[in-house]
C-alpha cells in the first residue's frame, strides 16, 4: 500500500517556485510584473496545454456557435485533455460541468463571476448538466467564520450564482455541509480519494505544514469529489464513466492535478479542465483581487455611484501622467485595468479594438476611457442586481435540492 | 488562530514509550511481560485515575445494583471523570453511553465482546441512551477492504451486538458511512473537530507519519464527534450539554484525550471514561487478539468443538511440565491464559476464588481447569449463537434508524 499512495505522478510533483516566478495557488496569487502572471510560463510550469486557434476553431465547428470573448481573447486560457471532450461532443456522447465558489462573504464581486458567465455559455454551448459545489466546510475552515455562516453564505452567494442564468433543470448547486450529510454515495467517494492521498502530497501540492488542521489537510479530497459522476446518482443513475469538465481560474488547478492523479488509481476517468486568468484587482493586476478589501474590486452590490467613484479613483490608468505627455505618447492597454476590465465586459471586438487603438495612440484620454468602462459595468451590475432581486429563498432550495436533473442517464 | 490550534494540554502531550514501558495505542499493544501490561504504570502514563473502592460503592450506593463482575475483578481499571457522572445521576440527571467497533472482519471474538457486555450492564443500571458507532470508514481507510465491505461488516458486526441484549428503544446503532451521509449535524461537528486539531497533534498522539494517508490523520475527529450530543439531535433533541461516558479498552484512550482537549475549545463538556484491561490471547497475555489469527483466540462462531479444541491446543498455561511438580509447585494463575478467562466470563465469585486456590496448590490440574473454561465458554458462545441467529437483517436496520429513543430531552 504504502508505495502505492506514494507514487506520485509527474502531474502532481511539487511545482517549485523560482525567485522570478509568480507565486499561484489557491490561496496565494503573487506576480511580480505590472502586467500581472505571466501565463505561458504557467502553462509550462503546470504541464497543461494552451487553448490554441486550433481548439477553439475544433469548438466552433462541432457546435456551430461563436466563440465566447472569453475564450476569443484569451481570458481562458489554458486547458487539459479538452480534446478527449470534443471527441465525445463528435460521437453525440455526454459529459458534465463542474465549477465552484468559496462562499467566504456575501458581497462577491466582478472576478467571481468570470468562471459564472464562462459555465453558463458552456451549459447553453453543450447542452449538459452542471454541479455547483459551495465549499462552506472549506471556509469555516480556513476562516474566522462559524459553519452556520458559512452555510449560510452558500446560500447567499447561490443567489448570485443563479442570477448568472443557469438553467434550473440543467443545473445542481449544492453546499457541502448539507449534501455531504444527505449523500452517502459523495461521502464514499471522499473517503476513497483521502484513502489515496497521502499528507506528503498535500503538502508538495498546497504548501500545508504540520501546524495546519487536519480539516485543511484532508479538504482537497472534497474539492476533488465533484470530479467523478458517481457522487451525483441522483442525476447520473449511479453511472461511474460520465466525463466532467472542469472551468474554473487557474489557481484551483492544484487540487484537480491531485483529482488527475488519483482517478486512474481509482479506474475512474481524470476530469478535464478550461483554466481562466486572473482578474485584476482595480489598483493593478499584481495578483487577484480581495473580497476583504472594498476597495481593491467592484461588487454585484456597488451602486451605479460606487461604481463610477471606485473606478475613477481607484482604477489603475496606463495613462500617461500629464495630458500632454499622454497625447504624445498614448497609454499602455497592458497596464491599465480599465481597459483590461473592459476586455473582460465589452462583447463588441470592434468596439473594443477602436478603443484600443485610441487609447495606445493617445487619442483618447484616461477619463474617456474609464467613462466607457463606468458604462459598460453599470449595465452588467445594474441587470444583474435586477434578475438578483427575483432569486427568492425557495427558488434557492429548488437549485439545490438534491435530484434528477433533465438529461437521461 | 495559530497559537491556539497550536495549545496542547497536558492531557494529550505526547506519552514518550520507553524501553521497560508497554507500547499501548489503537493499532499496537505490545508488552514485554508475560503477565501482560502493567495497568498501574499506564495510569500514571495516561493520566487517568484508578477505579477504586470508593468509586465502586459510591456506584453500588447510587444504583442499589450490585457491582459487575469487571468492576470486581479489576477488569474495567480506570477512569476519567466518573465521579463527575456520578455526581450528575446523584442529581437525577441525565447522561448518555458511547461505545464503538471497528468493522475490520466477520467474526468478532470474545475479546469483542468486553466492551460490549459491560456497556449493557451500565445501560440497564442506569437506564440512560446508548449510541454504538461502527467505523466503517476507518476500517476502509485502514485495511485492505473496499468502503462496501466494510459496510456490510458493520452491519454483520451489529447482529453480534445487539445479540448482547441492548434494549431497542433505548439504544441507536449506526455506521459512519451511512450516519456521517444523513446528518448535518454530525457532519458539522466533524468539520468543528477537524479545525481545531493540526497534524502536529495527531502526530504526537497517534504516531501518524507524512506517509500516512490524509484519511488516516483526519479520521480522529470522526471517533472524537459521537462525544458529544449535538451529533444526534435526534436524540437529545439540539441539546449541546448532555454529558458523555465512554467504556471502551484503554487501548482507545488517545482518541478521547484528544476529544477532551478539544472539548473546552468547543464550549463542552469533556466526555468521561471507563477503561478496561485487554483480553488476552490464548497464546498469553502479551497484547490483543488478533482477529486475522484464528487460533489467537475464540470466535463467537466458533463450534463447542472448535472452543475445546483451541483451549486444549492454545490455551497458554501457568501450570507446571509434569504432574508431580505441579502437584508439588501449583500453577501460575497471573500467566494461565484459562484462569485468566474464568475471570472475565465465569461470574461467580466463590466458585472462581475456589478453582484460584485449587489450581495455585496445585491440587487441580491444568486439565480440569481447562474443562471448565470450556464449559463456560461453550455455554456462553451457544447463547451467543442462538440470540444471534434470531437478529435479522431488519432487526438491525431497526437499531441503525436514525430516530428519537425512549428518552425525552
Amino acid at each position: 500500500m504504502a508505495s502505492n499512495t506514494e507514487k506520485v505522478s509527474e502531474e502532481v510533483k511539487k511545482i517549485s517556485i523560482e525567485d522570478d516566478e509568480d507565486i499561484v495557488n489557491p490561496w496565494d496569487v503573487v506576480s511580480s510584473s505590472d502586467k500581472g502572471v505571466d501565463y505561458s510560463k504557467l502553462i509550462k510550469r503546470f504541464g497543461s496545454s494552451e487553448i490554441d486557434k486550433e481548439l477553439i476553431d475544433r469548438m466552433v465547428k462541432l457546435t456551430g456557435k461563436p466563440p465566447h470573448h472569453f475564450l476569443r481573447r484569451g481570458i481562458f486560457f489554458s486547458h487539459r485533455d479538452m480534446h478527449q471532450i470534443l471527441d465525445l461532443v463528435e460521437k453525440k456522447k455526454g459529459f458534465y460541468l463542474y465549477t465552484g465558489r468559496g462562499p467566504s462573504s456575501e458581497s462577491m464581486h466582478l472576478g467571481h463571476l468570470i468562471p459564472f458567465m464562462f459555465t453558463k455559455w458552456l451549459q447553453d454551448t453543450f447542452d449538459v448538466p452542471l454541479v455547483i459545489q459551495m465549499t462552506d466546510d472549506e471556509k469555516f475552515l480556513w476562516k474566522d467564520l462559524t459553519i452556520e455562516e458559512t452555510n449560510k453564505l452558500a446560500h447567499e452567494n447561490a443567489k448570485d450564482i443563479i442570477a448568472c442564468g443557469f438553467d434550473k433543470d440543467k443545473t445542481f448547486i449544492f453546499s457541502d455541509v448539507e449534501y455531504i450529510s444527505e449523500s452517502t454515495e459523495f461521502y464514499k467517494m471522499m473517503c476513497k480519494i483521502q484513502k489515496l492521498v497521502t499528507f506528503n502530497q498535500v503538502k508538495g501540492i498546497f504548501g500545508f505544514t504540520d501546524s495546519d488542521s487536519i480539516g485543511k489537510i484532508s479538504f482537497p479530497a472534497i474539492q476533488a469529489t465533484p470530479s467523478f459522476s458517481s457522487a451525483f446518482p441522483q442525476i447520473f443513475t449511479g453511472k461511474k464513466d460520465v466525463p466532467c469538465l472542469i472551468p474554473c481560474a487557474i489557481d484551483q488547478d492544484p487540487y484537480f492535478r491531485m483529482t488527475r492523479d488519483v482517478a486512474p488509481r481509482l479506474g475512474l476517468l481524470k476530469p478535464a479542465l478550461l483554466h481562466s486568468t486572473f482578474f485584476p484587482a482595480l489598483q493593478g493586476a499584481h495578483g487577484k483581487m480581495s473580497a476583504s478589501d472594498p476597495n481593491s474590486s467592484i461588487f454585484l452590490t456597488d451602486s451605479d455611484e460606487q461604481i463610477k467613484t471606485k473606478i475613477n479613483k481607484y482604477a489603475f490608468s496606463g495613462g500617461m501622467p500629464t495630458e500632454e505627455e499622454h497625447k504624445k505618447h498614448g497609454g499602455d492597454c497592458d497596464t491599465d485595468v480599465s481597459y483590461q476590465y473592459l476586455t473582460f465586459f465589452m462583447e463588441d471586438d470592434d468596439k473594443l479594438a477602436d478603443i484600443k487603438a485610441r487609447y495606445s495612440s493617445g487619442e483618447m484620454l484616461t477619463g474617456e476611457l474609464k467613462q466607457e468602462l463606468i458604462t459598460v459595468l453599470q449595465n452588467l451590475v445594474g441587470e444583474h442586481r435586477k434578475t438578483r432581486a427575483d432569486v427568492t429563498d425557495n427558488l434557492v432550495n429548488e437549485y439545490m435540492k438534491s435530484r434528477k436533473l433533465k438529461f437521461d442517464y
